[in-house]
């Protein structure tokens, strides 16, 4: 490691971003992970540091993904002071909050002011206590003030997802004012700029600027001439669910966030909601599965701790199932072939559970199907359930009448395999409509209840009508 | 209708957008989707033109979703042109498809000449031939060479996303250049603006410029010496899933497109990327439930079509099943209580086997899992699944003895049904995993073939190790 910058980061190389084949990107990062390691190993750090430098950030924090902690601190100690922030901008925001405890207070503190301002509230957000307490305390006033507000907000807020780096006039300025707010930015927030925000006196946000408007105008002009009135905005609290649905309605590349009193806290950049939709759709998926792990967690036992909820949800619907098909003993001993075709059953009415539900789950989640229409989606899912399920208990009856020649047995499981994935496909659009509509996330309780209560159907129509015959002598 | 603008729009009048509240977007689109229906029914046009007129083009688009074909057009044919143009390319191309089937050939140029160039090219790329080559043909010419370039590339590439709003100047040009291309650039693509290229005498993309150096800049510098070289970009052919991997990479606002030749072809935005984003997680989710449907799909036999290929293919496994249950005829027949168990086994296996590929299947898409740790990954769901598989053995072991009071069925039902969740585990883990690095989309083919093996599977282990030990008399 080289001595400049206070002993904690080498200083920056004029070098300029090349970057990987955007067709090979993973496998190259893995084969530089494989270098990067190798080079630890070997003490080459000096060799690390120069093929380092020579990538952009966000290579490099795919990179070191899966080195162990203690090496991607020794690289990001390798770097200099701006691309190192800029890797850990880029690294999941627990593993920043782990990698921050292998460096010192100080190192951390100056790699936090070089952030933006909501990358650095996540952050030191993910930090013991203590610690955050200590790196605020060291951070320069400017710096710790921004953090410091916006680690008031809920993360999973507009709040949480806004930065301070933004420009606002008052709106009797002229644009030359506009220009000197322009120039007096900090060099690294300039580049992202693109709207200036338009100030009432109670510092009410009244319109905005495009950029490219200082080109186009004379700076004498008053700004109150150039500027769109009333422009798309949400308020600090707003679910990061809902900016993401507005920021998508509106094709928004930036969105201003106000306070209660509609003054003008913060801006959110499109590329921060694309992280926000990532987020979103990775939680609705494995919620759907019955999971709520994260998808890097490495600990069996964590990972077993989010499964089992859902798989104990499971079981004990199961051993309902045991008690429910315990009451079937005497169909079932005197008939075998009976049992021979429960798994079939039970399978086709789950998979089309899983498949209209998912439907429906996932349309709600992008907006493409809204909770006012239930009958509508009712109506096509019968229609369609019968085309389906009428096709399937065909092929079965065929089946049935080849393997066990019963034409009774044959009858019952046309009908109750119909019956069965009718039944599924009406549960598995009511049920997340429904939950929806009571303000349940449906992802979230549409696996155990649509599963469980589809197997119990299954084997009360099958083994129910399978009975009644029986007693009735078909079968 | 009013009848200015040959005929066909009504002119634009100048009102703000005033918007919705973010809050409750789906509601207040709801509301005003019944509104709509109300006054178009009652013929109230002008009224409901007014109303229109007030709102945001995202808002219009999502307010006329749930009306007919008929109805939507009959609003499009309501409201000035750009705003009706800004309307369109909010809605799903292949609904504008059959709408521009509604319209004169004339009023569709018109429409389509007003979208950015990606947009236009999306929606006469859903048009029948016919009507595509009428509409060209009406346009005028800049627009019209536009949108043919842009049909030769496939919709799912770089090139199928770009848009050919953008500005070049030459290397040798001064910032001066800049500020006059700039202005003459039409008003209405000026906004979108963020970085300026540059190329070299053979064209080849060689810089970029933030806009906003215009501003820091005098205008007699040289774009040489403002320029930042080697700007991130990718090749028109690259497939749009890694465009938006690489857009999430390098947390990108604007990502030029260039030929094989290093040509600048044209410029993607960030809000294109979140509309693939959304439209790769929702094919994912469909595959993974074993459906290829539109979330957005009226028609039941369309709906019937997208899920049969996937239930007939379960439905073969599930005969297969048939058969391997009909081989433990004997056992089944002398210990009935050994199919009361059929249902827990098979859904436990199944539930393993979904939580662990969905989480492989969503990380390998967003990046979070590599391809290159099989064992690692395998490791880590063994530990996992002897932790959840062992808890859930016993509970089974505990009923089972309160239930049968069988010992040996007991101890049967224990160890097969570990051994059953081990087994899901480890295939729910490898399949998707090797299907990626044989090229094949895990989502697409994991469902069909991890549920069958399962049940397979769960059978063989449990109705085996039951024949055996009734075989040695234990049971």
């Amino acid at each position: 490691m080289t001595d400049d910058n206070g002993g904690r980061f080498p200083e920056t190389e004029g070098t300029d971003d090349p970057f990987l084949d955007p067709a090979q990107l993973g496998r190259q990062w893995h084969e530089h992970a494989v270098l990067f390691e190798t080079l630890l190993d070997e003490g080459r750090d000096e060799e690390l540091a120069a093929v380092a430098r020579d990538l952009a950030p966000g290579d490099l924090s795919e990179i070191v993904r899966p080195l162990s902690f203690g090496d991607t601190a020794r690289v990001i100690q390798l770097l200099p002071l701006d691309l190192a922030s800029d890797v850990l901008v880029e690294i999941d925001k627990r593993s920043v909050g782990v990698l921050m405890e292998l460096l010192s207070i100080d190192a951390v503190a100056d790699l936090i002011e070089e952030m933006p301002s909501d990358e650095a509230a996540d952050v030191v957000g993910e930090m013991h206590a203590d610690q955050a307490r200590e790196v605020l305390a060291a951070m320069e006033p400017e710096e710790r003030d921004e953090v410091t507000e916006l680690l008031q907000y809920d993360p999973d807020t507009a709040g949480g997802l806004m930065a301070k780096e933004f420009i606002t006039v008052d709106k009797t300025a002229i644009c030359l004012d506009v220009v000197k707010a322009v120039r007096a930015m900090d060099e690294d927030d300039r580049e992202a700029l693109h709207f200036i925000y338009v100030t009432d006196e109670d510092g009410q946000l009244v319109g905005r600027i495009p950029l490219v408007e200082m080109l186009m105008q004379p700076w004498s002009t008053p700004v109150i001439k150039v500027m769109e009135g009333d422009p798309h905005h949400v308020e600090v609290d707003l679910d990061q669910e809902q900016v993401a649905q507005f920021v998508m309605a509106h094709d928004l590349l930036t969105l201003p966030v106000v306070d209660a009193d509609g003054q003008l806290r913060g801006v959110i950049h499109a590329d921060d909601v694309l992280d926000v939709m990532e987020e979103e759709a990775t939680e609705d998926f494995g919620h759907f599965a019955g999971t709520r792990e994260d998808l890097g967690e490495t600990s069996p036992l964590k990972v077993a701790r989010a499964r089992m909820p859902w798989l104990l949800a499971a079981l004990v619907g199961q051993i309902g199932c045991v008690f429910l098909m315990s009451h079937f003993e005497d169909a079932l001993a005197k008939v075998v072939a009976l049992s021979f075709f429960i798994p079939a059953i039970m399978a086709m009415g789950g998979n089309t559970g899983i498949q209209t539900s998912s439907v429906v789950v996932r349309g709600l989640a992008t907006g493409e199907v809204d909770v006012y229409n239930l009958s509508k989606y009712l109506i096509r899912e019968l229609a369609t359930s019968v085309m389906t399920g009428g096709l399937i208990a065909l092929c079965l009856y065929v089946v049935a009448r080849l393997v066990v020649g019963n034409e009774g047995l044959a009858l019952v499981l046309m009908v109750s395999m119909l019956t069965v994935i009718i039944f599924a496909a009406m549960v598995g659009t009511a049920v997340p409509l429904l939950l929806h509509r009571l303000g349940v996330d449906p992802a979230l309780a549409t696996g155990p209840f649509i599963t469980t209560s589809n197997d119990v159907m299954a084997i009360v129509i099958y083994l129910g009508m399978a009975t009644l015959m029986l007693k009735g002598g078909a079968v």
